[in-house]
């Protein structure tokens, strides 16, 4: 066995309960994005269990944990109704009594008869009964606690299973304790997001960094059609962590250029966004293939109507002529997945919409529709700008979704590219639409 | 301990092994998906277990479901990598050797050839070898071949993690003998999608449904913005589950009404097309606060150029004006959030694209933007059709992202109506976007 001597890096173990993601009803994603952020810190994750709402169940996966782990997160049943029994399940794991958290129950009678006229039900005041020796860490967004208890060798944390409670206690409360238990006081995290660029390759080009700089970690994680860079620095102080990071984070900025996008959590479109509204200029997308995609991404941004008019979805060659005015001749003598007809696309969309930018797509989505001389996959991209009209061919691969996801990202990366970022060399065009999975 | 009596229902438990699962590079969804297959069939799904590519770990994961379960599920690691631990651990946790399957090989070779020139490398060979006394399964995606083995008391079935291989895999192979292992030879599914309808009201619509049919098992699963009930029909022959089946579905069909907008994976959009293309008619959308969301649930069909001509994006009311013909009074006596100009949307898309049927969206999606009389989570519907055009008002709780879908749906649902599906009586507007997870 591993990680009794004190260098050995500590280890961690995840234990998820609820009957709806053992059966199914609801995955569990909080242990993919809690594993995503502890990783860089060099905590080694062993061990993910789940178990439903039974009893002894839990009450083992505990027990188990508690002479493996160093920490184990637990998340789950910390609800009011009978069948969460995750705090008793700990009580009972770790030999102790339940008893009553005066002060928590004040403030869930304090935050309950803010909102509500009537008294809190008694069902609810079950959440302030915790294991004896637990610490209380809290939930700013919830009336069920997270807390932390000792058994055997173990530290655990438990947390409610809601997400959007989860992830600000874990945020908030336990990723500070993960970085003190590295030896070190401060943290700094950034992940970038980039686009065009396999795992593999994202790999390769900040192999030298990391190699250069063992004082940030790096992770990766896959999100279709981006890759997410991780960078975690440890640090014994705050300035030290922050100066590391900076350091980190420009040097890769600088070898991904275009490839990056955006950054702890800011999407794609919404880093566009920002570039658009420093530069006060608007977008309006004419789609075809896409069918509405492009502009979906664009305004699912909050504040995107500053820089985004709308767009046209034109799926029929009836209404490329119609409405942007794409010349039939055209259409005939070119097929509308050509050059020719995404140029006219575009100018027709920046007339109409007086927009600054628009990118015009028309392709072939698959699984039909695919020719020998245009198989699917093929995708024809227009830039109406105020200088100039720029095409550009490209050919995906994937299903209908991924095609047409790549599409409406390429498409945005043309206007990315116009309005100041360097361009990308194809990159994505060559694996990005691999399965992200493994044998 | 359970389930050693022959009358207990078998117990099942998941293994994944991989190390980007671990890391959270890729969430797991494999096991939420088998998971939800598997219940309805009455199985005790008791535990999950996570663990990376270390070999202890899988060993230790292997031997400790081997003697708690009758049947385990095991994904990942069986690729030619390194890294590719899976079967080899499977062998040492049975104490048997590895075999080369001559059979498997050569039908890798063929493969292999059918595709590329150069010969077969010497690493992806490794994937033809299996532990002894190991059951073939196959694959009929991949290279990889699934496999059985029995250790201890427990089955053991080996899948590889790519979510394409292991969903083939799983139906046509594994979900056969789990339907057998129930003492019954035949299974007859039906999954039917719900929207407008919470997870807790459908449970109860279906109720008095389950009770008098215990011949078939009833399971829900979560799919924002929809929920899925599946219905799983196990009998001693394939005439009567498939009687099963029917009679039931037809049953739950009856009380869903409109509820119930698809079944077997068709999307929402996909079975209004298959409305629309019985009847020969076309849908073309007009969106403000949905931003093409809607376009691009129709288009993300697979031919729906048979039945979407396209789209307006009048995110602004300069192009709502200009494109749609709004008048410049409505807008400016109702604001863009209202009846009004809803209706001229709704009637604009029409008069443009000569669709049969043209919803329009307009709404308050948030997080900004509310007012008292227009709180966030307001949306003005209209829909032109050929005799007339209905208007409707929802209010919808929710984040932005939620807001918006609940909008794209609730368009179509008002197409969906005109077109012969009975009305939803606003039920959606619940508390439909409560958070998808527990406390």
């Amino acid at each position: 066995m591993t990680a009794t001597a004190s260098s050995a890096p500590p280890i961690v173990e995840f234990v998820v309960t609820g009957d709806e993601v053992m059966r199914g009803t609801i995955a569990d994603t909080n242990t993919a994005w809690t594993a995503a952020r502890l990783y860089p810190l060099g905590f080694q994750l062993r061990r993910t269990v789940v178990v439903g709402d039974r009893g002894e169940d839990i009450r083992r996966a505990l027990l188990e944990a508690s002479v493996r782990a160093d920490f184990c997160i637990v998340s789950g049943g910390l609800g009011p109704t009978s069948d969460d029994l995750t705090a008793e399940c700990a009580a009972q794991a770790a030999g102790v009594r339940m008893r009553l958290d005066e002060a928590w129950l004040a403030r869930m009678r304090e935050r309950w008869a803010a909102r509500r006229r009537e008294p809190i039900p008694k069902n609810n005041e079950r959440q302030a009964y915790l294991p004896e020796g637990a610490e209380v860490l809290g939930n700013p967004e919830g009336s069920a606690p997270a807390f932390a208890l000792r058994i055997d060798r173990c530290t655990f944390f438990f947390l409610p299973g809601v997400p959007r409670e989860y992830y600000r206690i874990f945020d908030e409360l336990l990723l500070p304790r993960f970085a003190r238990a590295t030896g070190n006081a401060a943290l700094r995290t950034r992940v970038l997001h980039c686009f065009g660029v396999t795992e593999s390759r994202l790999d390769e080009m900040v192999a030298p960094i990391r190699e250069a700089h063992p004082e940030v970690r790096f992770g990766f994680r896959t999100k279709f059609p981006e890759n997410h860079l991780s960078l975690a620095a440890l640090a014994p102080d705050d300035r030290t962590a922050a100066e590391n990071l900076a350091r980190v984070e420009s040097a890769c900025r600088e070898v991904l250029g275009a490839l990056g996008d955006g950054a702890d959590g800011a999407t794609f479109a919404q880093s566009l966004g920002e570039q658009l509204m420093k530069r006060g200029e608007t977008v309006c997308c004419a789609e075809s293939c896409t069918g509405g995609l492009a502009s979906q991404l664009l305004t699912e941004v909050s504040g995107s109507s500053r820089w985004t008019a709308g767009g046209f979805v034109t799926y029929s060659n009836e209404l490329k002529e119609k409405i942007l005015g794409v010349p039939n001749e055209l259409l005939r003598a070119h097929g509308a997945v050509s050059e020719e007809v995404a140029r006219a696309m575009a100018e027709g969309a920046r007339r109409l919409s007086g927009a600054t930018w628009c990118p015009a797509i028309t392709g072939i989505a698959g699984p039909d529709g695919g020719t020998p001389e245009k198989p699917v996959g093929t995708v024809w991209f227009a830039l109406a700008g105020p200088s100039e009209t720029r095409t550009k061919l490209s050919h995906f691969r994937g299903d209908r979704g991924q095609v047409r996801m790549m599409s409406a990202f390429a498409a945005l990366q043309l206007v990315r590219e116009a309005t100041g970022a360097p361009a990308v060399r194809n990159a994505f065009e060559s694996s990005h639409a691999a399965p992200p999975g493994k044998a």
